[in-house]
């Protein structure tokens, strides 16, 4: 009963998770504001409590003599669950206690620190801190091991065998690409959008994001949708997954795609095996994974022309004073605009990745000491320059724009140039498997997409590596090409561009 | 170090209950419906974690050398806070794990034939499983260990220090004036309340109750309103409480008043001391303490003339086309309408003790076992002629209505009339002690009502036991007297009854 008893060990630590989960959850929607000291103190000790049970020996052993014997007598998805399980034992053997108390302080303190920064646009208030998470980061390297680049052992806890080898591949085609692309875009006169940031009145932006989140079948009885600062997805189950929105009166898009965005994430959580719960087979894979299912939906779909063929009536009905005389291509073009920036999170889906790349560039160099913390603001400001052809005009909307580096995720950003690439190969596949996708999308039947998706991804959980996945799904391994043919289509005809010179 | 150790156990054992608590409450209010066999079974692995931690053998061994030493050397707080553990780990530790688990199925299977049982109104569906309850229940008051009377066990664990020969007097005295005072009261002509019954829109009643919850002082920085089918309150530290409310729109009074009642609740909770967070002087003394807190603000207050010429004509705004020729006067008479009837959460504030009458007799005699469970529906329903004078149709609106047996909670009716009668004494003391107090009251001034109440009772958390803190706050014991007299004054003047026949 080895198997049993470690599946019991899981659940138990699951439902633990699940708990403090579903307490980051209400501190981001609905907490009262002087109840976070409390809050903090008690997702504390229930993570305490988690990692105890995750680092107990008995399941070290229960692990290792599963994982022995499991070549002979576990059917495959359970010997895939010991191996995948004993490995996160491992790596979790490997942090004293002592370095997790240094890690969680300096993270605590270092957040603190950048969020005066960034206020204050004071990078030298965030530099002392920063360069001490800098320091520990390479430590943990050290301490988890890894080949050929100390930035893989980072990589490795958001996307297990990703490799600065395969990143640098993946970024050189960018790079030459993608930079290339948008500056032809950048020549062409640019899409009309002002009406997009016209005043759009709350609750109708509210129902209008429920309605988009039912039409991708989103399950209402396993989920919900709130409001928080920050949209994010979380779940307490593949039976409980919950969404959030932020709804900008001034601005059209933020809630909009927020709301595609999270429920593409949320669509991969409800459809894990909930046979599953508490083993890697009944999670999602990666973060890479999980963003090429939310942007799949946001960019690929939400943005696309048949979507809003479906859509853009009733979103004109709402709004008659702002859309009235904006017709479904000027829509369309609007919400496609590509426009360099500084800041990140307001990027069109092409520049995007030249943010992703800066962080990607300076995150390597800083773990393998090739820069300092002191001259990130000034090498950071070079990189936009060059990549994006826009000079940075002060810290707070350059170097301290992130809250990642505060808290200690490096090896995350790479994750979301990942999923827009794994989406467009996703999605390339899907418009080859399902007969007239467009025309289903422009229907507004997205089920044949979400069907598609559940069988071929979410339903596996962990069973795949990511690059598994991504051959038994498409064929072949991540390649480039994909998003960047997407991108030519779309957006050489969105600014009619030469297809000679593209 | 032995007390800072008890601490910090306890400290933890609060972060995981609370933990549940939170559970709970999403379980009420925003949990999609799918999510509920996972979220029960996250609550059980929780209570699973801390009931191990409550019972651990080392708490015991810290908790006894304490006890021991505490008489020299820790200060009166700190040697009631270890005693008062000790009593609960002790406690706690008669219960074997067998027990617990079966105590815990027969209360799901229990709770389920009851919900059948309701809603086809066919108590021989209940019975066989509420027999099984009680016959745990007799033995867990075995386990416990009792002076005098079974039942003593059992009520022990929700009013401490509570006695079958305390309640016996008390509900004497109910029986006794109240019924008398009743009939009188039946006899007068009956105030109007139909307009109570018109329909109130949703959204204004919420925001009315919101601003009651403002005017109560209810912090909503450390607090908030959320909806629910049964209106609760529940507490993660003092500085995060969640009350809960109804709303019915074609009933003023359920929003108002449980609005007002869980505030009462929500204020003693926010008025707990932080700084003893997990420790029992950061804990309520008892749920008749507890209920005293809400049927103050709800019936004292909430229900009291001068409450309502300070919001009532805020009210009357609101709804002009209910309610705009619907006197001050007349409106006060409606929510003081007493009429008998079968349902105890409809019941008005005086025959609502004759539904608590029967229980309390109920409860007792099958603990005893003078009575058995196939006798219920006769029992009740001779008890319902005899204090309310109504004959009960059918099961479902007689011994079916409530939840509480079928989980087994047996002993915690009586805390609600308790808290009745501790509210009326109280609130008599704060009316000699407060200067002006109805006055405040008319001008919608209730910071020192809440101010006395915080200085009294809530900031001493379990300092007191229920009955040292009623002398301690009024110079005696529980007296039905207070209660009584409030009644004869109000209800007096509202029937006009003339003074000597009462």
């Amino acid at each position: 009963m080895g198997y049993r008893d470690y599946q019991e060990r899981m659940t138990k630590i699951a439902d633990i998770s699940y708990a403090i989960a579903l307490l980051s959850w209400d501190q981001e929607t609905y907490m009262p504001e002087k109840g976070a000291a409390f809050r903090a103190q008690q997702i504390a000790t229930l993570s305490t409590i988690a990692h105890g049970l995750a680092t107990d020996n008995e399941l070290g052993g229960i692990l290792t003599d599963l994982n022995k014997s499991g070549s002979h007598s576990l059917p495959e998805k359970e010997k895939r669950n010991v191996a995948r399980s004993l490995r996160d034992y491992s790596k979790q053997k490997k942090y004293s206690s002592e370095f997790v108390e240094r890690l969680s302080k300096t993270a605590s303190e270092c957040f603190q620190a950048w969020q005066k920064a960034k206020t204050e646009n004071r990078f030298a208030l965030f530099a002392p801190l920063l360069a001490t998470m800098v320091d520990l980061k390479k430590q943990e390297a050290e301490l988890l091991g890894y080949e050929a680049h100390p930035y893989n052992a980072l990589l490795d806890q958001y996307e297990p065998g990703a490799t600065v080898a395969a990143l640098d591949i993946l970024f050189k085609d960018v790079r030459e690409q993608l930079v290339k692309f948008v500056k032809q875009i950048a020549a062409a006169p640019k899409p009309e959008d002002a009406f997009m940031y016209k005043h759009y009145p709350k609750e109708k932006q509210w129902n209008f994001g429920l309605e988009l989140l039912k039409q991708m079948h989103y399950d209402f009885e396993a989920g919900r949708q709130d409001i928080s600062i920050h949209p994010f997805t979380t779940s307490f189950s593949a039976l409980d997954v919950r969404v959030t929105t932020k709804i900008l009166e001034d601005n059209l898009k933020s809630m909009i795609w927020s709301c595609i965005h999270e429920g593409g994430h949320g669509l991969y959580e409800q459809g894990l095996p909930t046979s599953e719960y508490g083993l890697p087979s009944g999670e999602a894979i990666s973060l890479g994974i999980h963003e090429s299912q939310s942007r799949l939906w946001e960019n690929n779909v939400g943005r696309c022309l048949p979507y809003w063929k479906a859509n853009y009536e009733r979103l004109q009905k709402l709004y008659p004073e702002n859309l009235g005389k904006v017709t479904l291509e000027q829509f369309y073009r609007a919400m496609n605009r590509v426009e360099p920036s500084f800041i990140r999170i307001e990027a069109d889906e092409l520049t995007y990745h030249f943010h992703i790349l800066v962080r990607y560039d300076v995150e390597k160099k800083l773990i393998a000491g090739k820069i300092q913390v002191k001259e990130l603001p000034e090498y950071w400001n070079s990189r936009y320059k060059e990549y994006l052809g826009i000079d940075v005009p002060s810290d707070d909307k350059g170097v301290l724009q992130d809250i990642h580096w505060s808290h200690g995720s490096f090896g995350y950003f790479p994750t979301y140039s990942l999923g827009s690439f794994y989406a467009a190969q996703f999605y390339h596949r899907a418009n080859m498997e399902i007969k007239g996708l467009e025309t289903l999308i422009e229907q507004g039947n997205l089920l044949p997409l979400l069907q598609w998706l559940r069988e071929k991804i979410h339903k596996h959980g962990k069973f795949y590596t990511a690059e598994e996945l991504c051959t038994q799904v498409t064929g072949e391994k991540l390649n480039f090409k994909y998003f960047m043919e997407y991108a030519k289509n779309k957006y050489g005809a969105i600014y009619n561009l030469k297809k000679e010179k593209v």
